[in-house]
């Protein structure tokens, strides 16, 4: 079998691998699809050399088949197609302790600071594993590990129906986000200063704005009657927007951190003051996210094929990376792991 | 009768008032005893000229008796013992029509933005009106606006017993953030360079930190066997704070912003998605949170009666305020406001 190793300095090489015999309270995947995320691509470019320690075997949205179980696994079967929430988690620190293993204090997470699952086979815990309905494919599968990061968002944000929410960002997790607020029927508005990605928007009909050309604390006002937004995603990462969410917040508003900021930006504190904001942060997912977003995409409510820009082999994975570098208005690239 | 009027730059003249008539749904009350705040300082400090335009009578931390009864109220009457909710709403913006009336779209702060109690008679809006029980004396009585901040303090950041709480600033909000907080069943920690202030909370058996002098993130570490603190309470205005608060918060911890910090300093937001944590501001009080201070009071499980540095007579309005201006480890100095 083959795997992918990153070696370092935007490059991989593929090994002769070797499949992991399941522990007791493991299986082993069939490993279908693997998607490329921002993360991957921040390690393509070198600056997690020091947590990834390459060479090493990354990718963590991913699909495939059960193809063997440990011996205490019993609520899966050999051929289950399945997706794999990339957590491991210590089960005893604070943050376990109190149910949120998924910002466990000592979190590992998978394809990043263990091997990870650009590779034919794939061992790994089977509390890791959420089952596929029969009518979501491989390749969608790959795409619920993203998606699940955009229910968890919707869940800490408390987003109702009826209410409006902005979603600043309009990259693959933004899009995602703009779909699952929709879903649970919010009135949503897309922030973005691409074009290509507004008019990816479109095609869902959600509304969009580009705050370089209007004037998105004006805009936001009346389409919300003077409101402001109920809920403000902030998804891009970048300081302007930062600026921007306490502005377009409603009295009480929430406001959903799901960017990473590595800066410490300054942030108008006095709003939060004044109209009783609230900021909440969002990591990945816990597994009710997995399930909604499994259940979104069976149930016909999301459409995720139109994220997929481009699948590649895994013997072609250093031009997929490429291709997505030199590319800021592709969505999701997938790399196919399966064997021909 | 007679009212005090600010005149600018840290003056007051005592001028001849006239009783207001209520309309319909007023009341006008013989004012009690009214406390000096901190807005009231920078009032003083002609920082707040432009809002209050002198000269204007200020005071909005206020006991009284009810001495007239407009023609609708019948739930007061004459004699009754009372403190205002010293909030002005218009009713029909949407944060009022959503039921938060005390950050109305259009507040007015009553002794800030219309005439205030530092006279020997108030007419009011009935609706602002909370009755005083007979156990709770008209000085305890003007502390009530004071830890009504303190309790919708609590009530936003949702904190429960056995929780832990890390209130930072010990001035007068602080200590009575402090106070609420034990009565909840929190264990608190305050954290205050003040030697003076640090002192006044030891005899509420509460324990206190200086940030100066020990690390405050380790010593919370400690202390919460390695969690973090549960909530934090931002009550100091200063830029350490703001650095402080999200090293010692707790995976998913809250952070409640009591402080109005007119700069915009930076903020840490990389631990409110690593840790998840929630940032929840707060402004003033809810109907609710003046009758929880009442209960507090009145059950005895918050004593007041520490917090009372002096009493002074309102023609001596000037030296009151000029002695707080003069003595940062006061506590709360109060006018009395009665026709002797
Ligand atoms: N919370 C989590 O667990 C989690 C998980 C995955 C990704 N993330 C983070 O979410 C963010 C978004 O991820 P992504 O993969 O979609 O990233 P991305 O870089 O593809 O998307 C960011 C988008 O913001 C847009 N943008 C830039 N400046 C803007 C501005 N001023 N106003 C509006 N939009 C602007 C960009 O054009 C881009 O489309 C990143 O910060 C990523 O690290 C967080
Ligand atoms: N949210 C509201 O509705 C509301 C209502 C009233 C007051 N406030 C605000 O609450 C804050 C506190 O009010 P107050 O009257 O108690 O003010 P205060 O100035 O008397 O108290 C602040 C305290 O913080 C202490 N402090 C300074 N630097 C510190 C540090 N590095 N670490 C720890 N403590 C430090 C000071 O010594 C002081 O005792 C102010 O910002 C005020 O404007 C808000
Ligand atoms: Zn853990
Ligand atoms: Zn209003």
């Amino acid at each position: 079998m083959q795997a992918a190793e990153y070696i370092g300095n935007k490059s991989f090489r593929i090994v002769e691998g070797k499949q992991v015999k399941p522990q007791a309270d493991e299986v082993r995947l069939d490993v279908g699809f693997v998607g490329i995320c921002g993360t991957d691509m921040h390690i393509y470019h070198g600056v997690m050399d020091q947590r990834v320690n390459p060479p090493h075997t990354i990718g963590h949205e991913i699909s495939g088949v059960v193809a063997e179980l440990g011996s205490n696994v019993t609520n899966l079967k050999v051929g289950d197609r399945v997706v794999v929430r990339p957590l491991d988690y210590c089960g005893d620190c604070p943050a376990c302790n109190a149910g949120h293993s998924h910002v466990c204090h000592n979190l590992k997470f998978m394809g990043i600071d263990s091997v990870g699952a650009f590779q034919n086979s794939w061992t790994v815990k089977a509390r890791t594993i959420h089952k596929l309905p029969d009518n979501v494919t491989l390749e969608q599968g790959a795409l619920i590990e993203p998606l699940s990061v955009a229910c968890h968002d919707i869940s800490r944000s408390r987003l109702k129906a009826g209410e409006k929410a902005v979603v600043i960002g309009g990259g693959p997790i933004g899009q995602l986000v703009a779909l699952v607020a929709k879903s649970v029927g919010a009135d949503v508005l897309i922030s973005e200063v691409n074009n290509e990605r507004r008019k990816f928007s479109a095609r869902f009909d959600i509304e969009t704005i580009n705050p370089l050309e209007q004037d998105l604390q004006e805009y936001v006002s009346k389409w919300s009657d003077g409101k402001g937004a109920d809920v403000v995603f902030e998804v891009s990462g970048v300081q302007p927007a930062v600026e921007a969410m306490t502005q377009i917040a409603a009295v009480r508003g929430r406001i959903c951190m799901v960017a990473i900021h590595s800066q410490k930006p300054p942030v108008d504190l006095f709003q939060f003051f004044w109209r009783e904001l609230e900021l909440v942060g969002a990591r990945v997912y816990e597994d009710a996210d997995f399930e909604m977003a499994i259940d979104l995409v069976a149930s016909g409510k999301i459409d995720l094929e139109p994220f997929i820009t481009s699948v590649s082999e895994l013997a072609d994975i250093s031009s997929a990376f490429a291709s997505m570098d030199n590319n800021p208005t592709g969505m999701k690239a997938l790399v196919s792991c399966q064997i021909k």
